[in-house]
């Protein structure tokens, strides 16, 4: 698992826009200025801000009032025609992420039948951006986010430390990069139906400076898993089942080593358990043919509505009492220790400076952590936690 | 800031209890066996385990019946003799920190009036142990934490790197090391009542292996600050007096650097904001004299009760509405997201293997986040949000 970028480089603009609200605030439906608290001029708190500022090596982001076609720097890649460009890997795997920022909307939006998501776009003078949407407090869901971003941006060596993971005595200088991806976390309110999490992100490394010569890095990354406070057999078959007919398509291994993969990945050191009861997840790959691994990228997220819509039309409307919906809380605060702790992607996204309300918009709108809490042995609880303990195979 | 030790060492035993229970379960009132699902003899999942075990450099723990006179080895220093070794820096450290212990918990029971401490008792073979004690949903306080513990062990390198903070690449070796300490973070129910976190600490390394000749160092470390939802002026005044009272009987530049350095120590740098509204915190101190800094734990460890009770005594039953409620919500969410991502003591904790319970026993026992949620300007949630990014003096 080396040279990984993580989901969370998708979304990330930095924080702090009241700056750059000024060109755009007359005209901006989507955004709004912030109201929050500004920075005293004393110098203790400047100092601390320009610390974080330091590891920030993302462009500062504007927001748009409009989707713009592309977030390509217009003649990406110099050594290409202008048709190349429009059909190189970059700018195919931006469509195809926006496609699927559409479908699963509207997808989600349908099955809600009342909520509706707010889009804030965003655009980085050095070229990217990306788009966010998050529909809160819906009929069905209590917090769902689907986010795709375009990042042109210099690794500095903690945060290319941070994606890639490994041995962090590494230490490579800075690294240039591209990098475009969809993330999403959807948290419905009923706690028999269950989170989704995916993410499909593509990654290059720009020719490096001292080393104009040097090859171009690419690798293809992601996944999608399923998070539920109880089991339901027939939703885990019909998911996993899902998954592997995606991955079958493209290799009869992928689903047995992707499957492996992510229950290692989605793994809580410190409570010896993974986070959910998991799906398929990669990163780091290169080591197929790059068109293949672009289709399979696609079909991997044209799959994320069939496998989970319907889980939820059965489970949305099903009665629960408070146990069941404490039962939910606590396994949603286990959501959090993992984003927070472990996952790449939210602590790359942290790292460099994120746009920290994309990134930290995975987190669950309500979420619990009672001392010492043990499910009854044989309770629907104590399934869910063993079968978190003990990963099963579920077709 | 170097050669710190933080608070969640301070607490720490390993999480899977099951196998020591053996000895003890007939007699044991306070510990009861776990139900939690054991891992299946599956190799890959008993890999993953040996992983985090790899890390852990303290001895596994034994639940224990009644509470020993002392967690220190006998003949803990081979070179004192018997009533030198009780009257060691490290006997009466672990003294205080449990007369604390017990003034603390008498304080926070009457303040609530209905809820109760429960304990849970711990040892180490190898010398060591601690005291756990929460408060669960009282009429006054959600969750409430107040721990003791003794700890014999090797820090692992990277462990070392966490506890110590700065600079990564330094690779010191395995050391081993005594730390003692109290750790405790008080959450009430009411919204205008205050979060409250306190931690002394005091630690030495042993004698290293292959330098038996090399001095041992000692150092402390600790505070006391408060996290409120809604600034009351009175309160915040009260709270730092005491801690400036306090620090003035030992040196009057005590509380202006201490105040400042837990300004500094609480950030959230991704936010651009503070945990709370500060109190005091210092780190990896040892340029004064040790038997001063004994002494200045103690008064710091005393002057908690005053400080905070007669804060809740005055907040614990005003009125308060739902949006009260879903702000402290909010900040009980920027709470978890300091304590899993930036501070020492879980850093440490978790990468230690300690008891996850115990270390955990600080996050809120329920919180939120909500997308892009700003505050109106010039409402209440709004000063705090302004104090908690421009920190300022109260007294």
């Amino acid at each position: 698992m080396a040279k990984s970028i993580s989901s969370c480089l998708l979304l990330p603009p930095c924080s702090s826009s009241t700056p750059t609200l000024k060109h755009t605030y007359l005209h901006c439906q989507n955004s709004k200025p912030s109201r929050r608290p500004t920075l005293s001029p004393g110098p203790r708190t400047r100092t601390r801000i320009c610390i974080v500022r330091a590891t920030l090596a993302i462009e500062k982001e504007t927001p748009e009032n409009e989707r713009p076609e592309t977030f390509l720097r217009s003649g990406d890649d110099p050594h290409s025609s202008v048709a190349a460009s429009t059909t190189s890997v970059r700018a195919r795997f931006e469509r195809m992420i926006r496609e699927a920022q559409d479908v699963v909307c509207a997808a989600v939006e349908a099955e809600d039948g009342a909520g509706k998501f707010t889009e804030d776009v965003w655009s980085r003078d050095g070229g990217g951006g990306g788009i966010s949407r998050v529909l809160q407090d819906g009929e069905v869901w209590e917090k769902a986010g689907v986010n795709v971003s375009v990042v042109y941006g210099v690794m500095p060596p903690e945060a290319y430390r941070a994606a890639k993971g490994g041995d962090s005595s590494q230490n490579p200088g800075s690294v240039p990069f591209f990098a475009a991806g969809i993330s999403s976390v959807l948290h419905p309110k009923n706690p028999f139906a269950p989170t989704l999490h995916f993410n499909y992100r593509y990654f290059e490394t720009d020719t490096i400076k001292d080393s104009p010569g040097a090859p171009r890095q690419w690798w293809f990354g992601g996944g999608t898993d399923l998070t539920p406070a109880y089991i339901f057999e027939e939703d885990m078959k019909h998911f996993h089942q899902i998954q592997k007919q995606t991955c079958d398509k493209f290799d009869p291994r992928f689903y047995p080593r992707f499957k492996k993969w992510c229950d290692d990945y989605f793994f809580i050191k410190h409570r010896g358990e993974r986070r959910g009861l998991g799906g398929i997840f990669f990163d780091d790959l290169n080591d197929y043919d790059q068109e293949m691994l672009l289709s399979f990228a696609t079909e991997c997220s044209k799959s994320v509505v069939p496998a989970y819509i319907p889980i939820i039309s059965r489970r949305k409307e099903t009665p629960f009492t408070d146990q069941h919906k404490a039962w939910q809380q606590l396994r949603r605060g286990r959501y959090v220790e993992f984003n927070l702790v472990y996952d790449r992607g939210t602590t790359f996204g942290i790292k460099t400076g994120g746009r920290i309300e994309s990134i930290l918009v995975s987190l669950p709108l309500t979420a619990r952590w009672e001392y010492g809490h043990e499910p009854e042995e044989g309770s629907e609880e104590w399934k869910l936690l063993d079968a978190c303990i003990n990963p099963r195979e579920w077709i």
